[in-house]
């Protein structure tokens, strides 16, 4: 098994998709913990990773940085099969990307840090006006998955079917952090649902942000 | 040839994404003009087929519309093989999907007009802010870009070798907002070098925002 170095930060949604991913498929793992706080992925040891400065970054000995965690993603699932993460028919899968594209796309970009960064400076935002937006693209976001996972007879015990792909760990990826906000997700049962049916899974449950190195204690 | 309707708007960085790659396959498609200035997307007729309200939606009959140009362009590659737009190595697909989602997803999701409605709105954002705002991040994007495109070696003609992949789709589609805002490409050479290199060529020429229905003339 081929030794992987993942550089993140606990709190980080992209790095937690791509350590349930690491889980999942039993890729062994190192994870190196940056303080995004602190400034770390703007030193020059990590830009020589990743010139964008940007977590996660997943680095094997030898090879290039692999970066962006919809690019790790589809990495990971074409080097370690099993178990599958995608659908095996074209319309299944597409289903699986379009709803976790709501989330990397959509929604996640406008709560990262760089953006609270501008919106607290240029934007003049103070920390309730930074909440009312951070709760508005989440809350977006929850409910454009809702509106689609209820209504499409694909949805099983996970996003789609009953087997977990993709589309589940950047929903549960959304749902930490909503949490985290103090989001209320009753709006949204099947959102609630499956994310209860991913917390559930050790795979999951070991990624979880509070138990990574950096995480503040309580 | 299958039939399919491309429901899109003539501006929108995604549908030109989606243009392009329909364009380079060769599949035969009709493009179905909405306006989104007029609020097309949140018709009840458009929400049947994508509840999210957002283009580019790619149907064919009696099967389920595709959403987010991440997953239509994976679906084009996977149905329609020829010409390839990801590179045969697992590598080289890492690396072009990270530079697609460096565009798709750490820039494009800043400037859509939801995101300039709220600021306008909520945000408090006159036109000279929001333009402020959008020059930051499309600058960022190029820089991120031009930084890894022009120190890395699989770098060719294009993004990632000799040949037209996602990576290009996306860099064009932000060239050409870019070049809307009167953006100065001179800082970024290398992605100007590879953003002229596509509009030479037909696919990306037919496909350019100014000839779609739904256009302003001039």
């Amino acid at each position: 098994m081929a030794t992987f170095r993942l550089y993140g930060f606990w709190r980080s949604m992209a790095t937690y998709r791509v350590r349930v991913a690491l889980n999942l498929k039993g890729v062994a793992v190192e994870e190196v913990a940056l303080d995004l706080n602190a400034g770390d992925q703007l030193a020059p040891e990590f830009l020589a990773v990743n010139p964008e400065g940007a977590v996660p970054a997943l680095v094997e000995e030898g090879r290039p940085a692999l970066t962006q965690s919809t690019a790790i993603l589809e990495y990971l699932e074409e080097r370690f099969p099993e178990p599958p993460l995608l659908p095996a028919d074209l319309e299944g899968r597409a289903r699986v990307r379009s709803l976790s594209a709501l989330v990397i796309s959509d929604t996640h970009p406008l709560i990262v840090p760089r953006v609270h960064a501008y919106l607290a400076g240029e934007g003049g935002f103070d920390t309730t006006r930074f909440r009312a937006w951070a709760s508005h693209w989440i809350g977006r976001g929850f409910s454009a998955l809702e509106t689609r996972l209820a209504r499409d007879e694909a949805t099983g015990v996970f996003c789609h079917g009953d087997t977990v792909t993709f589309a589940d760990l950047c929903l549960a990826s959304l749902a930490v952090p909503g949490k985290t906000l103090g989001f209320d997700l009753s709006p949204y049962p099947t959102v609630a649902r499956i994310a209860a049916c991913c917390e559930d899974l050790d795979a999951f449950a070991r990624a979880h942000p509070r138990l990574q190195a950096g995480a503040p204690p309580g």
